[in-house]
């Protein structure tokens, strides 16, 4: 089963476009799980349990676990793991911003898709398709391209000019165009950009879109799914991480963070103009 | 001390730009350091000790460790524990090509510079400075951007004009003009890319230049260096990882990966035009 077809199977199941980014900052989980043995790994585990039945993916994001190294690299495998024996429906999305030459690439393949068994990973575009191509051969795995990133500062190369168009777009066409031979890219499209969005929509046809920055990032949910939503109602992967793991450092958190990915999926659906909302 | 003064320190002392890619594969490593306990960090121990006088940096790269996981991470933070304790003096890259939104970027300053305790760290330019300020902060470390990478697909997005410039050259402009605030960055350039290597040493002035490439990837290091080298006989890093750590598969690997070094310091040197060759 390819990453496409197990997102399609829950998007389907949990009504939800919805992706939960476990972006676990240590610094910012409520005081009682930081005194337990594996905190980043409790907290995710409560995350996960709380909203399994209303999200599409989820999506750690590996710095907030490479920060602590090796201990670290465990409490995200740990995540991986007991998503994998829990919800093995539930693709995983690893969030990694990945990109070396191309023999080296296939350590960091391993490491996502053997060593965590994640179901797709981001990847920067910058040293071209053909460093790429050992994520591009796991064809059942998610390669998921860096266009037009979430960040306030992502215009300074990403709008540069080149052939008449914005470099976001020169990747987006390549992407679609030339890259996507074994039918396994995707790209990432800030939702602070929702112009941006319309535009990559119409350059990618249904191609699947991770849009990050939803929530604390200040992204318009209604422009958003305007925007980015495809011909069949989806092909969009909706992030939200700190909005809702921390929408509170109480004790509450899990009964806040399955509240405010509820209503998240709804904001949403009601814009994609799907049934149950 | 900065990491530019640590590298010149080392440079003069070793009288070498000889980085050494410490990409230990473990697939390459020899059959019997393969059955210990910890094979790569006692592959990476035994080619440190024989040629810790002749280099002037070690290049770890992330992607060879993180394959294993926890357990690849503990022998890459091993490698690096043993260098600061035993070589104290020779600086480490991190060759991790990361770059996440800047709040994200937190985790992996963390990771290279707090957990491994590195002196320097490689980093993609698509996001922009904005992103990548966490690590700009760290005014002690090196930020290293991709400029224009040794692969041979490099040219798809680096070599797009824009304002008439190809995009490396831009990314070159940007980081010496408006990114160097702090005096901490520095450059990827791919050795078998001498034209470009000398067009980014015009734009650049003496910044020092990262120089991947030599050996296996087929960069010449007379062109390299004659392109490469700046106004005081140096601001290279010139690197080369499997034509000097798997010069042999035999038991003989360490003598070899030696001779290697000592040689190809022998031949940068002749180019540089410095003292003893």
């Amino acid at each position: 089963m390819t990453f496409q077809q197990k997102l399609d199977d829950i998007v389907s199941k949990n009504n939800s476009l919805v992706c939960v980014g476990l972006d676990s900052d240590i610094s910012k989980i409520p005081e009682h799980t930081k005194k337990e043995k594996y905190p980043q790994f409790s907290f995710n585990k409560a995350i996960i349990d709380a909203t399994h039945d209303v999200v599409c993916a989820y999506k750690p994001n590996s710095a907030f676990y490479e920060a602590f190294g090796a201990a670290g690299i465990t409490e995200l495998k740990m995540t991986c793991d007991y998503l994998h024996q829990s919800y093995p429906e539930i693709p995983i999305i690893l969030d990694a911003k990945r990109a070396d030459i191309g023999s080296t690439n296939e350590g960091y393949a391993s490491y996502a898709f053997d060593y965590l068994g994640v179901d797709a990973i981001t990847l920067h575009p910058y040293l071209g398709r053909e460093a790429l191509q050992p994520f591009f051969d796991r064809k059942d795995k998610g390669c998921i391209i860096l266009c037009k990133t979430s960040n306030p500062g992502a215009g300074e190369f990403q709008d540069l000019k080149t052939g008449g168009k914005p470099l976001y777009q020169v990747v987006a066409q390549k992407v679609t165009n030339e890259w996507n031979i074994n039918g396994n890219c995707m790209l990432v499209v800030g939702a602070p950009y929702p112009e941006e969005l319309a535009i990559v929509r119409r350059i990618v046809g249904d191609m699947t879109l991770l849009v990050p920055g939803i929530g604390t990032q200040g992204g318009d949910i209604e422009k958003a799914v305007k925007a980015g939503i495809n011909s069949t109602g989806a092909g969009m992967i909706i992030n939200a991480s700190r909005s809702i793991i921390f929408a509170s450092s109480g004790s509450d958190y899990v009964k806040q963070a399955r509240s405010e990915t509820v209503r998240l999926r709804a904001a949403i659906n009601t814009h994609r103009g799907s049934g149950d909302t």
